[in-house]
């Protein structure tokens, strides 16, 4: 690009002396030493190696000792629920939701969702995430924290059918209201609960507003084994299979969880006409003692697994970083093959498959030129890093998120040098720990819902 | 302590402000809020709460926001083989044993353990570690590595079978020249490798050294199902009933991995003479797709289980913060029981349960008055840690290595604020990284020894 004259104008950022990870056409990951990566208009122009002469530009990054990655995507979280972080502990998922976080919950208000959106966004930017799936109540707020906050999000107001219509209707108008908000960061999707909280005819109603409206759908389901064996007991169908003949397959569905996948329900996800993928969350589910998802046989029907946390009230971080190894780790030994799910095959997972779970497949989860400048830096410099034989297994296996030092979304650093650029973290923690005596007050009995699988 | 005319001596160092996790007669943990903890000559002096006037000190660490606590202790590794980390990834045990490990470390020399194990202390210090249990060879170089770093350490040169009667005195001779080394940092072992290396008469032999000599034993044993099962197929035993018949566990053991314990090895262990322990390092297991150490039931027979990393070569970090919160997860999931390994039973494994492991549960392990001042300060004003519900789950769940911003051993200052005070880290990587070509050429054809359990 040049300025009326001839003179080349400047970049908005370089990037120079990085690693960086790149994917080749057979998506198989690629290291560029030496690289330099242009941004402009909050895209990346180029990336390239052999430490060509530094580009003008308005802002530079030395990466020397560094490696520049695809930013990290959560495909599924409830960012607000960090106000929650070891409030309920060592507990089966029933009590845990029963009588803790449902119960707690139901004293939420919009203030305490904007100040944990904002906690949950300074650990996120300061883990390299550079992207999240949200499913949650007043979603506004977390809306307006990640317009402020400069991260992208793919957005849905959650909704029991115990609230009636007015659930569904209000998850429609949030979608419909925030779709391509904040600079078109926001990307939103209809967020029915679950199939065991939300009824047939609401997921059906659900399926055609998707259609309707071109929305994607984001819901747990399949959570647990428990859960498959009570719907099969219960309805004789698995919720994989609730999912189908509501409609919903027809449409593009985020997954969460999955752990309760079986057989059966292989062939139903893998001729499903909409776009279909499940999000896992490991160390959730070692908590609750879950069974992991079936990422082997899901890559075998061609559904992507994209890398979560699932909410900080039960992982107890945000931190996809963690995910992205505890994959990897848990993968071999569900499957007993150490062999299978290597670190290039978790960074794919972290990467391109984690933007095709949020439905942004076309966009992010690659650096490539054209596509978003959504970029985290890796320190690997430190003792644990080093020395680095095999670049992809330091990344995922001696790497922690912790190393990123630098965290870029749409061009715009967001975090330097381990600085939070866009969050006063100080005082979204002061602000949050004064409301904290009124929203765990459980003294009033209620919940916001019952955990009945 | 006063001087001479009655001034009060200035104290070594005091910490003040923090919040101090002690233990109580029953072993429970708790934490003092406001803690001011006094060293002096290397050794707790007070652990005292409610914010006290700091009393006179030579040096002064401000710990308010942090939590100070019993430094880790890394139960099991190979420090030096940090050198390897990455080196043969994704493969079975007996494939990265004989295809790449024990070709490699055929090459090994001096100088190659010195530095690698001069970068794990760097890893080690950073991650909170004060004292660790290593199990390699030419020990003397980590010997003098640990006394340089200020860390403690316990030791053993191992040995195999192969190595003829040498390798068993070598391992003699390390033990008595270095036991009490270091200023009395360094206790050591006898290290055979493993029931599967070394033949029943030199494990026999060993124990009349371990009698003669009064010293513990650190070997492997029953490491996987899979070694069990080959045990019993050739042997008619268990390695268990191995380390039984060959009069080991009439001494102090510490047994690494113990994944392959059986219900017929629990009476054996539970009725030995000697104080048996066991190290587990989950996170190599999941990727070798080995089980779990079974904790509960070793629990249940009174067998302290301390927590480790094993080599870096198969574990990638030397990071006992995760083997710390692995080890609750991991359990809560092989036991299906979310009640099971909760946070403090983990701070008790990561305390004093490794303390004993080790052979000091009358020294470390615990913020005690008398006991050598070996405490980390653990930073926890990072959004990954607030708020802050339940410390316990805090600190094994939401904490992380990278949290701990000071490591102290025997009442000196290894770290502080996140640098190191005794490794030059940069002149170690430098150079190891020339030594690298060298070390890993694997055209001799050569093997320390074959991996046939």
């Amino acid at each position: 690009m040049t300025r009326p004259g001839g003179t080349p104008t400047p970049a908005d950022l370089v990037i120079t002396g990085c690693t960086a990870l790149v994917h080749d056409d057979q998506e198989e990951a690629g290291f560029v030493e030496d690289a330099s990566i242009v941004v402009r208009g909050g895209v990346i122009e180029t990336v390239t190696g052999g430490g060509l002469p530094r580009p003008d530009a308005v802002e530079h990054i030395d990466g020397r000792g560094q490696v520049a990655m695809p930013g990290l995507i959560n495909c599924h979280t409830h960012a607000p629920m960090v106000a929650l972080r070891g409030v309920a502990e060592d507990l089966p998922a029933e009590e845990w939701f029963n009588d803790h976080i449902w119960s707690i919950e139901s004293n939420l208000t919009a203030k305490d969702v904007e100040l944990g959106a904002r906690l949950a966004c300074a650990e996120m930017i300061l883990g390299g995430v550079t992207c999240f799936a949200d499913h949650y109540f007043s979603m506004d707020a977390v809306a307006a924290v990640v317009a402020e906050s400069g991260l992208r999000a793919h957005l849905g107001e959650a909704f029991f059918s115990s609230q009636g219509p007015e659930g569904r209707e209000r998850s429609l108008e949030f979608a419909l209201r925030h779709r391509g908000a904040a600079d078109g960061r926001i990307t939103t999707a209809l967020a029915p609960h679950a199939p065991y909280t939300v009824d047939d005819a609401d997921l059906a109603a659900t399926a055609e507003l998707a259609r309707d409206h071109g929305l994607p759908v984001h819901l747990h389901a399949s959570e647990s084994r428990a859960q498959t064996e009570t719907s099969l007991a219960r309805h004789g169908v698995t919720p994989i299979e609730v999912l189908e003949r509501t409609g919903l397959l027809h449409h593009d569905v985020l997954i969460a969880h999955g752990t309760g996948i079986v057989e059966r329900d292989l062939p139903v996800l893998r001729d499903a006409p909409g776009r279909i993928a499940v999000a896992t969350a490991p160390r959730g589910y070692l908590k609750f003692a879950w069974g992991p998802t079936p990422v082997r046989a899901l890559r075998e029907i061609g559904v992507p697994v994209g890398l979560a946390t699932d909410g900080a009230a039960s992982n107890n971080s945000l931190d996809v970083w963690e995910s992205m190894a505890l994959t990897s780790l848990v993968q071999k030994s569900a499957e007993g093959d150490p062999r299978w799910l290597t670190s290039r095959q978790a960074l794919h997972h972290a990467t391109l498959q984690s933007a095709r779970a949020v439905g942004l497949g076309e966009r992010i989860g690659s650096l490539a030129p054209g596509r978003p400048a959504d970029i985290v830096l890796v320190d690997l410099s430190g003792p644990h890093t080093q020395p680095v034989h095999d670049l992809a297994a330091t990344l995922v296996h001696s790497a922690r998120s912790a190393d990123v030092r630098t965290t870029v979304v749409d061009g715009r650093v967001l975090m330097r040098d381990r600085r939070l650029l866009t969050i006063d973290l100080p005082a979204t923690v002061a602000e949050l720990g004064q409301r904290l005596p009124a929203l765990l007050d459980r003294s009033h009995g209620r919940r916001i819902q019952a955990y009945d699988t």
